[in-house]
């Protein structure tokens, strides 16, 4: 069984950043993650990451990708099974095991979705939680986005460019929770707001025809985007027992959390911005309380 | 007297950061800071900003000042003579006045002296606070590097590149400060590690010339660079009454000081890691924060 000082659970950005400055202080570091880059990989444009102009998720997180394997860090893309707690942390992932001194779960959230019938037949045949990965298949065509903050109005703009008509379907009267500057630049000929909307029926034979909206309107459609917002990842939380605020991890300032040894960082905590920067910022500060409690010894 | 939503007094990673989130949520913001840049600007060589495998301290600060220009925020490189509490907040510069319903602080630090005779006189002829700014000054020179920090020794790197022969001056017996990737990397011929060694006197006429140290011994150096630390901007926290822990502004999880509408982000406040990409991440929480009460008004 391999030994580490420390395995990070997850590889967006919380997790990365973690890896890069687990690195710098030459702690022997594994990261496994079951979906590189995280849901930040899936953003179609980020604007606010400092330094970046603009820059698509994608490009942003196989940078920083690349900055951790600069350092000699492994980032296996596996998912983690369970993790146990002992003298040392046993975690499973693909059927072997790993033992870590420390463990930092970056394990962020995942797509909520609509909770349709059909919903999940449907993904890849015209239903999507990721416009940067499926704008393309949708040139001339018609979809729809749920939604309204900023993922939506992003993935909207993005689709804009490939699709004939986008409409976006959200539940609210007015953007509220997006960004000004997205809703400013979402003011384009072909696409259509729907306020006061719900996505109540997906409409198809083998893939997506139609969608109906608060069961009246029937609306022809190609691709249906959802963008309303993430869950977070609680299974391993759970399992260790970890403290819970709702359904995040309670983390005090130095990212630790009520069990010795696991800290967390990133979308997962309760921390209340969930931002790219932000989740760096956490994960470098749990790395560097790894780095100061395991020097201490 | 020109009406602003927010102004921003520092122009460091969180004041920068800080700019690029209120851009984007459209307050109108002023960004003030004598320093572009802040300290970070000053770093030879940054090697944990994730993304970047390794950047100048300059260029990745230009990238942000760049990034915050492109959401047309202004940055005036004025320093800030006083913040007056009252209905709303009036900020002072270099004789002009602005008002703002909300402040945030990214003060910073600013480099700490030996405070040693002759120290003042011989800043650019001989002392330096920063290697990025003046190793070309050194080519075939001897010089010396007091500290023992990730500072001082990415400094004596870079002068190691420069300069025919480098003294690190450090007043412990190692560098247990320091990471270890950079105690691995100044292993070169010409860098001389000093241990338990602390300058006394700095010698020469018009220009640095001599280093004493320890009271002993004297060394010829015609270049001494201070890596010390840094100590923080604490005068116009002061002035607005702002609640202090040791010499630091307290806030809270979302960046608030006491004094309501007066945030403080970054490397003067009282969180743990003073960080790039930590002081990102705060003064991305701060104007979120400002925003957030703004809108809701």
């Amino acid at each position: 069984m391999e030994k580490y000082d420390l395995i990070i659970v997850g590889a967006g950005p919380a997790g990365l950043t973690a890896a890069i400055y687990a690195g710098r202080y030459q702690l022997k570091t594994l990261v496994v993650g079951k979906l590189p880059g995280g849901l930040a990989g899936e953003a179609s444009e980020v604007c606010n990451f400092p330094s970046y102009e603009s820059i698509g998720g994608v490009e942003l997180m196989m940078k920083m990708m690349g900055h951790v394997k600069s350092l000699g860090i492994e980032i296996k893309q596996e998912e983690v099974d369970d993790i146990i707690k002992g003298k040392e942390f046993k975690v499973v992932a693909n059927k072997k095991e790993y033992s870590a001194k420390k463990i930092i779960l970056a394990i962020g959230c995942e797509r909520r979705r609509l909770q349709l019938e059909n919903e999940k037949e449907f993904i890849g045949r015209g239903i999507s939680y990721c416009a940067t990965c499926d704008a393309g298949f949708y040139k001339e065509k018609t979809v729809g986005i749920v939604g309204g903050g900023n993922a939506a109005l992003s993935a909207a703009l993005l689709l804009s460019d490939f699709a004939k008509k986008v409409y976006i379907i959200y539940r609210k009267d007015k953007f509220s929770k997006a960004e000004p500057s997205w809703v400013k630049k979402i003011k384009k000929k072909n696409i259509i707001n729907l306020f006061n909307s719900n996505v109540t029926k997906l409409i198809g034979k083998d893939k997506l025809e139609k969608v109906e909206i608060n069961n009246e309107k029937v609306i022809d459609m190609d691709g249906l985007f959802i963008e309303i917002g993430s869950v977070p990842n609680v299974e391993l939380a759970e399992k260790l027992g970890l403290e819970m605020e709702e359904k995040y991890i309670a983390v005090d300032k130095k990212q630790n959390t009520n069990v010795k040894g696991v800290l967390a960082a990133g979308d997962i905590t309760n921390n209340s911005l969930k931002q790219i920067i932000t989740a760096c910022g956490e994960g470098a500060i749990a790395a560097d309380s790894v780095y100061q409690e395991l020097r201490g010894k």
